[in-house]
């Protein structure tokens, strides 16, 4: 049981799952809106939004600013402006993983090979430029509202809580769906977030949300899934949902306001930066109401 | 006639013209959604991404790529990945201006002082992180159509083309709009682009924009504005604009895709990366058709 | 007692004590290489060097690798090659402070003033690309082994220590001369270093120093003089030898193959980075013995 | 006739030529110190240093200015500094190649795997931390000077061309020794620089420096061979100096100011940043007089 969705939509996509959003699913989304209500999921960016180990943070310059002007510098025309530069791993605060992140066997979603990522000029196949804008139906499984509050860490979301939290949300997760599963963990966390400790699904939980042909899947946690892993595995759900059936994993989602508003199924809006060759991308999306 | 809309939204206010855009509004927007068509209003983003003289082009590293596992890199548990570093200036590519990007006499829109940003923290006012989701009515002012064909570089867009643009448009720019101008400047240049030599809007224009209370001005060219400026002045447009009216900026769209739809309403969606005291960000709109 | 060394060497000079070392220093400093060693002061540089918390440490992204041909580059006329790109700030590892570094009263060594130091443009004056090569005498003060062993934390060098030090090196310190001071910090600590508690210098011994009219002052600790400050200043040593002597600090040098040599004096050569505007530049300096 | 040096130093090193300077070596180096004269041979590095079309120029990011005072910072028992970091390719303006820059047949020098060298770590053999500092005799052979004057772009520098050279110089290239070749290549620019037009050695001349087993090899052009290659080859000095011979080459030296002294033979020093696995290094060196 691999590669499941290897094929489905020709030999060279790179766009996997989210072929399952069609124009109708859409309007639909779209048909959603009843309240006008605009809710970012998006964690703020700075050099203090958390990274795991290993990887470094974001640094921000800032190559010209007001001081310059306080100190002296000429304004042609009265014209003063601010502006900086940005340096950030990918995979920081909020992201979209490209279905390039990762793999095994050698091969990428849909047999591209591995080998074609290179260091020197990015990913061939599956850059995160191929994945186009994620407009669909949102819904939120709320599983931490339906334990009674934050996961603790490294507890396992099983298909039982799933299918709980799609009772209380009046909406079980269907085809063309962005499903994002709240767990509370980087609510809970006071100032210290353990990257290697987080509350996410365990590997049926995955394959449940893939069967039921969800086009992404995303959390409010940093890896979707539960860490640290079962069974000597690495990064399962990672290698299942990205690898054979072609699911972009949406991460460190902020979904406490999101889940304050009552809703739980909206127009989900998202694009990620279209970086040619590019792994994921840090993404601002936003549920609207 | 300047600062018309400081203390329109509280001495607080960092969210300028984006405050004319509803809850009605955005209903309004996502009833024009008619075909379920997403169409995206992005640049791709690469070394090769054009930038004007004064700034660096982005740079794309891979941390992790498949040629470490071709050249022997281990495997735990079958698990491969790549990861990347993207750094690049904010304003690159398809970007916004934040509310402090631009400013004259030493003081941001709403008031607050320039020397608030700051090189080691940022801007502590009106920073790209207080914008927020932008979701409104989009109108495309397809001026390039209109004059059939790209304009040339230099070429001032008066508020009789914007008028005439709206009337094939069949809609007028409206408060709470999201306006996008298209000029056709970097459709017909040839691998070269020119960014001192602009196709733009002439300050009237840009008026004519900020009096029917738009809340963004978006175009296909760098700088919304002509270049060169006219009379001495230096980015007039950015001045008053951002300053004064609190209006965003949305530069380097892609508009040729969207154009050919035939449509010129629709429900736009973007959403800034939430860069602390960032003067901008990367941005990847959307049409929702 | 304050500005010591202002226009000492003119209106215009931006070398400050470097000035000390004139041509007979050189050649003196060359006449003591008596045995043919050469023995590195440097650190080396990767991510894992260790930097203070308010600093991001350094970043080596590969370009190109031996990667890339594993996994199927090309090699045209059989040529492979690999790149890389650096991304540190200037005070990592073993570097040198420029006269800019450091300032009070907003005017820096020989009364420049601050504000000539800007985020657009780095400095104006005193700016570490006018500091120039640095060849002169070098000078051990070894207060590890005068103390039998690294020093502890937060342990204040005085003068006595400096005198006691100078004898057993057989050598005090003269003027133009480079000073390296011992204190086993960075050799002590056992995978964590502590930034805010380190032994170093205090006022006077720094002073001590000064009056000596040596050129630069260098250790391996991070901060040359002692942490934490004493008497609520803050890098009282910094502000007094940079400022008011424009006696450059030479940091997080590694001392101990050199003390282990047995030689206390030795031709000394360094030259940082010429960044123009730069604050201070990492550097690989060598005892010539 | 090729991996001249291969197995010389035994199977584990990683140094080459560097090998070839001693203790004496180093000794009669500092004898040759008779003035007491430092001369940089180190361009300046800005956003504006010269930069082939394929790599990104060096960005200064200044983090604190003193445009931050000016705009109110506060300033802790007085204290106020200024701090940056840079961003490079490590093979920006005057640096030195690592051995593991360059190969061939998927092998560095002393037979270490290319594949060795990946993105993810960097070099595992023969990085620039493995180079150490660099004390020797220094040989100028001013070409330029010479031909009488700058050598026009493309020309090839000849076996014959390096005779005349040493004769005009009074000393032989010999073993251990550091060759600067002036060709005048930056200097005769007028702010235009054609990297890929440029005088410089042959392959014969290469191998005859070689044959007489120099430590290191630098000229004041980007390549130190000859650009355009001849006869369809691919840096064929590269290939050979440093993959079979270890020969690190030195590249984008200022040598006018040399030049002028009128000195031919001098102590050389130069010490790269040890980063690890690095494929070259910025680098400072000056010549003793």
């Amino acid at each position: 049981m691999t590669r499941e969705n290897w094929n489905r939509w020709g030999a060279d996509d790179e766009r996997g799952a989210l072929n399952h959003i069609g124009a109708e699913a859409v309007k639909l989304a779209a048909a959603l809106v009843t309240r006008g209500q605009v809710v970012s999921l998006a964690q703020n960016l700075s050099p203090r939004t958390p990274v795991p180990p290993h990887r470094a943070g974001m640094q921000h310059f800032m190559g010209r600013s007001g001081g310059d002007y306080a100190a002296g510098a000429k304004r042609p025309g009265g014209f003063q402006f601010a502006e900086d530069t940005l340096l950030m791993p990918a995979h920081t605060g909020t992201h979209i993983d490209a279905l390039c992140h990762v793999w095994y066997d050698d091969q990428l979603y849909n047999g591209f090979p591995g080998a074609g990522t290179r260091g020197s000029s990015g990913a061939a196949r599956c850059g995160i430029e191929k994945m186009g804008p994620i407009v669909a139906r949102g819904v939120l499984l709320d599983v931490a509202a339906s334990h009674g509050g934050p996961l603790p860490d490294g507890t396992a979301i099983g298909v039982a809580d799933l299918v709980k939290a799609s009772r209380e949300a009046g909406s079980e997760p269907a085809k063309g769906d962005v499903v994002l599963i709240r767990t509370g963990w980087a609510e809970r966390q006071n100032g210290t977030i353990l990257f290697d400790a987080e509350p996410g699904l365990d590997l049926d939980a995955a394959l449940w949300l893939a069967e039921r042909e969800v086009a992404v899947v995303g959390a409010d946690n940093f890896a979707i899934e539960v860490m640290p892993f079962a069974n000597g595995k690495v990064f399962p759900v990672h290698q299942r949902l990205i690898r054979d059936f072609g699911i972009p994993l949406l991460e460190g989602l902020v979904l406490r306001p999101l889940a304050e508003t009552g809703r739980y199924t909206f127009m989900f809006a998202a694009h990620p930066l279209p970086v040619v060759g590019g792994t994921g991308s840090p993404i601002s999306p936003v549920a609207i109401l």
